[in-house]
């Protein structure tokens, strides 16, 4: 529980200070304007009174009880100053100060030793190098944080890793009038964590959407698992900066963090049913629309527009989001016809004419609130000088007051002239847009989370059969032999071991054997070099593939023999297959999250299109289908132009397995299947190459 | 010359009215607020005064003269008026009144009946349903528009085809404070263009920046050659809407207009150097930049921030807009070394730390200016209440003074506590940004400008041997038998005779034939069947590829034979040209634009994944080489992983003399080559399939 960081009932601020431009003066002064609900009290080594208040010479001289400390000394009197709080019985300290982690060296020794103290002593600690938080419940009243961004209390609840983010997001809502419930941005986060702060405000009533700004998640894993659990109850809108090159190394040196493009977030995002943005602005506008509106049931969205342009942007928006745009039900299209002008449009986007006034909207929001085949109302409404705006305003209002589906205003207008009529609007809850695209894209990510959030629950696929020994004893092999990846032959064997299908092989080491082999396997074959030293076999002229025959067999052998034989190779003999889609399957394990699965199409789709797909693990059999069907190439499986449909079942049953193989074996640093080839319907995809990197 | 137009000396109103709420009394209200430098002369049958002017009953009994006239009158009565207008000498008319195209039936014969007295008389019509025209020159200050959007007069002029889209892009553009030059929204735009008035605008001195929405171009070509022109001088920012299949329905259903979903608009903008947006926000805040900084020479920006999460927004924004973050020089380095906090940063972005002052604002705005690898510079600066925020501005303000680079401030705070911040900021030229997206993507615009026009100058490449009659015969012979298509063989010979490989085919109608014709040509061979009645032949069966001996082919002969002999095939048989990289290009005449040009990697990267570049025609080799090095799967034609590049000239090549194919031959309505096998160094590229598409 969080209540004494975000429900203090006094607060001390250690290293408080007269001097207006200082962190330690700022701070009370916001605990002073928000009108804070308990005592503070400064603590400074010499003054007698900081602003008014009496100080003390340390937290222990504090007559009354400290529940929340700020702590603005300098970083190397840190540890002390906690362990003193400890003493004095404080739960939770905010640690403004800078120095840790993000300088390297003595700081991370210093973020260390604060750990420590907090594991030790039981103090909750969050920082350091950090803003603080707020909360503007009228019964707490804390502004505990050093900054200057004015807030309306309401529902919406602003978790920032970047404090800046945190700021411009803040001011921003501000501006758009919308309501802040709690905000936090803690810095390094060495104790206090982002999971549990979701978690807090997923429990706190007032909190209705949540938005979370992340750089990099450094436990991935609780993040995943705590989000999941409250994004169920209501939205959470995540955005992850950082995304470029540039990015990320711009993340590492102001964090002090691992420089890494991080490809994982938003799949923990999507797996969490968080809905991410990409876009400040837009997260706020989002944020404005659930703050205020139901979320829909579905994407299917009605638009009502008295303008052309713009409900065409609105339209462009909305498709390209994801939303549909249905045909509108047979009875709405009809009394619509009886009762808007006879040129208006009934179709979706509703047109009801630059001419249309109260009653004409008032019939176009009603009957598409009725309409079974929309789950949600976009209003464009300019306003022209020759209607009743106030009157459109003031019917619709009173229609959002019983409504069940979320209706958006985008109402274009000049601001002063038409205040009362945005007025109106924002009295009603009605969430108004300056623009078509901000506007359709606030209820565009609405109907994301309802996408999100519909997706069937996941359990991880069971398996009957896996032969887990086996596969524990070629690792071992490997490791043993002091090889950091395991040999041709016995990956095929790790995969058979939890059926996963390969070719016929044969490990040979002459040109006797490697003939023997392939008369036992049967012709066509292909002849792999193999040692641990030839690293991109194809590319080097180690592979020879669709041997027909003995002689070409041989002839195959020589060659390779000869441009490889200084490493002192094997010899790989493997059935050939032949048809089949190529694809690429893989599975990586990452840092904190476990074996992360990635599908694609093989060969150069893989290599530079990049059209491939990721998934958690472990992999239900859903998720791994949701992964196919998620490339773009996923046509050229489901069957086009005559051809007929892979083996779709089968194939998301090889990536369940993948998945199920990467977690049975946490020695298992990647597999990359590359190619399998899948084929139609009652036939077994076949990985026929295969490399399984093993961690070090 | 659109002077009439914009610069009117006298304007009637032709329906003027007392009634406040209509369009008659709000054009003279709106002449009246802008204080139009000229007489008004309203027309009404009956009233003696509109407004306190003195009213007329028929333009006709106006004393003097009338250079423009609005024309507000029934939709039926418009024609005569228009003649009437002529009748008095009026040189332009703005017809404001709806009901003509965009209605069709009869509204279209009346829109036809404008038009042929426009021609008749030399009168210019601006419309109909149409909003009007806006020119803030002190000299002229004319407000010929029913709207409401407040103006500050300045250097941007706004054309929007939709008046719903100019209404609310002029309105921001209000709010930002960016002031407006001129303004045109011509609705359906049956005589007046908008190629003329981008014309009329590129020599307009005061207009520094065009805005440009359009929904359809009704001549792609016209504007294409007034845009590529005025683009060379000054920028303009083009947004097309209806880019999705329900924004186009949207278009049609508004404009009467042809639903189709327009892939060509996106070129021509390219083409002409036309700066392509998707978002009225982000076009008016680049235009802002536009009309307020100096256009960068490139797209390497130096990044200065005092915050870290936002500097980090920022590089994500420019990288994924194609801008460059490079590495500072040394010297700057080192002087900043010197200057900054010994903490600071001086990497891209450079992180002055959130203590930085004004000194050293000012040193690092003043050495990336001087910096040779930077060509603009952007300035993320959140305000802390502990720094003097206001000698941040001030000095980075006077900086901006004699720069030759743009500054571009993106000023994070709390807009009251900190206007006077951000008013020497917008004093001294700078524009400020709210967000690090907003501030980016407007710089980002400003380096694309600066890419799209240091593109070099385009010439149509030349040909020698190019046999046309050839050609002419080939077509002439199909379109006499009655044909849609050019035969296989005939087609092959079409490339042939403009020096488009392909392989070499023979047709033949019966078994033997077929077997002498392989005879001729060498095994392996390619087969397939050669009627107009079979539209797919590979996926019905009709092709059979790679037969390599007499036998086979007799085989594939009956099979095929047996198959289509209800439809008296003949067929073709052609060398089977192996290896190669599988390409496809093709050429599809769109009208007023000719011959698109379209080039792919061959199979289901066009069809699936629709990886495709398109060109214009008549298209020079260096404009085909952009074309293939433009798809995703460009590094395959590269050479990757051991891979030879394949011969890119000799592709380019191909393409221009496709387009060349085209040009010469306006009967010629579609060619797809598909596929085309590319090879190495000193090989021609291969079309091993070709359908040729007769224009109807």
């Amino acid at each position: 529980m969080l209540d004494s960081l975000f429900r203090p009932k006094s607060v001390a601020v250690i290293g408080a200070s007269n001097r207006k431009l200082t962190i330690g003066y700022r701070i009370i002064q916001n605990l002073f304007d928000m009108e804070f609900n308990g005592p503070i009290y400064p603590v400074h080594p010499k003054e007698p009174f900081i602003k008014n208040l009496p100080a003390y010479p340390s937290i222990l001289n504090i007559p009354g009880e400290v529940e929340l400390a700020h702590i603005v000394v300098k970083n190397t009197m840190v540890p002390q100053i906690l362990r003193d709080c400890a003493k004095k019985g404080v739960k939770a300290a905010i640690v403004n100060t800078a120095g840790f982690k993000e300088i390297g060296g003595d700081g991370i020794k210093l973020e260390e030793e604060i750990v420590a103290v907090a594991k030790e002593t039981g103090i909750r600690v969050f920082g350091p190098n950090c803003q603080g938080v707020m909360n503007t419940d009228p019964a707490v009243k804390a502004y505990c944080n050093f900054t200057f961004t004015r807030l309306i209390p309401g529902h919406i609840s602003l978790f920032a890793q970047s404090g800046g983010v945190g700021e411009v997001v803040n001011n921003r809502l501000y501006e758009l009038k919308a309501g802040i419930r709690m905000y936090a941005s803690n810095g390094n986060a060495c104790d206090v964590s982002v999971s549990e702060i979701l978690k807090y405000w997923g429990d706190d009533p007032e909190t209705r959407v949540i938005i979370c700004h992340v750089e990099s998640l450094s436990d991935p894993a609780a993040f995943l698992k705590a989000a999941k659990e409250v994004s169920m109850k209501k939205p959470i809108l995540g955005m992850k900066t950082g995304r470029t090159l540039a990015g990320a190394k711009a993340v590492s040196s102001h964090t002090g963090g691992l420089m890494k493009q991080d490809a994982t977030t938003e799949l923990v995002f999507r797996e969490a049913g968080v809905v991410s943005f990409r876009d400040e602005e837009e997260l706020c506008q989002a944020a404005l629309a659930f703050a205020k509106q139901p979320v829909p049931k579905g994407k299917r969205v009605g638009i009502i527009t008295n303008t052309g342009g713009p409900g065409i942007i609105s339209a462009d928006e909305l498709i390209e989001a994801g939303c549909l745009l249905p045909d509108l039900s047979e009875s709405t299209k009809n009394a619509l016809k009886g009762k808007l002008f006879p040129e208006a449009s009934v179709n979706n986007p509703v047109d009801v004419l630059a001419t249309a006034g109260p009653e004409h909207y008032k019939a176009a929001v009603e009957h598409l609130l009725a309409d079974e085949n929309i789950d949600s109302v976009l209003v464009n409404f300019i306003t022209p000088f020759f209607v009743d705006c106030e009157g459109v305003a003031r019917e619709i209002s009173a229609l959002a007051k019983n409504a069940k589906k979320p209706i958006i205003a985008i109402v274009m207008t000049e601001k002063h002239g038409w205040a009362s009529t945005l007025e109106t609007f924002r009295n009603a809850g009605i969430p108004t847009y300056d623009f078509p695209e901000t506007g359709s894209r606030a209820l565009a990510a609405m109907s994301k989370y309802a996408e999100l959030t519909a997706r069937p629950a996941d359990s991880p696929a069971e398996f009957t059969g896996v032969k887990s020994k086996t596969v524990e004893k070629i690792i071992r092999a490997a490791f043993e032999s002091g090889r950091g990846t395991v040999p041709q032959k016995g990956a095929f064997e790790i995969l058979a071991a939890y059926g996963l299908g390969g070719p016929k092989t044969e490990e040979s080491s002459d040109r006797a054997s490697v003939l023997a082999a392939a008369k036992k396997i049967g012709y066509p074959v292909v002849l792999k070099v193999e040692s641990e030293k030839v690293l991109h076999k194809s590319d080097s002229g180690g592979v020879a593939v669709n041997l027909r025959d003995e002689k070409t067999l041989a002839n195959a052998f020589d060659a390779i023999h000869k441009k490889f034989k200084e490493v002192s190779p094997k010899f790989l003999v493997a059935e050939f297959v032949e048809g089949g889609v190529e694809l690429a399957m893989g599975v990586k394990r990452e840092e904190g999250l476990g074996p992360v699965m990635m599908f694609g199409l093989g060969g150069i789709y893989v290599e530079i299109l990049r059209d491939v797909s990721f998934g958690l693990s472990p992999l239900s059999r859903g998720r791994a289908l949701e992964m196919i069907k998620g490339i773009k190439g996923y046509p050229l499986l489901a069957g086009i132009r005559g051809r007929k449909p892979v083996d779709l079942n089968r194939l998301a049953d090889m990536l369940a397995r993948l998945s199920k193989l990467a977690c049975d074996n946490p020695q298992i640093a990647e597999i990359d299947l590359n190619p399998v080839f899948a084929f139609e319907e009652g036939r077994e995809p076949v990985a026929v190459d295969v490399r399984i990197i093993l961690s070090k």
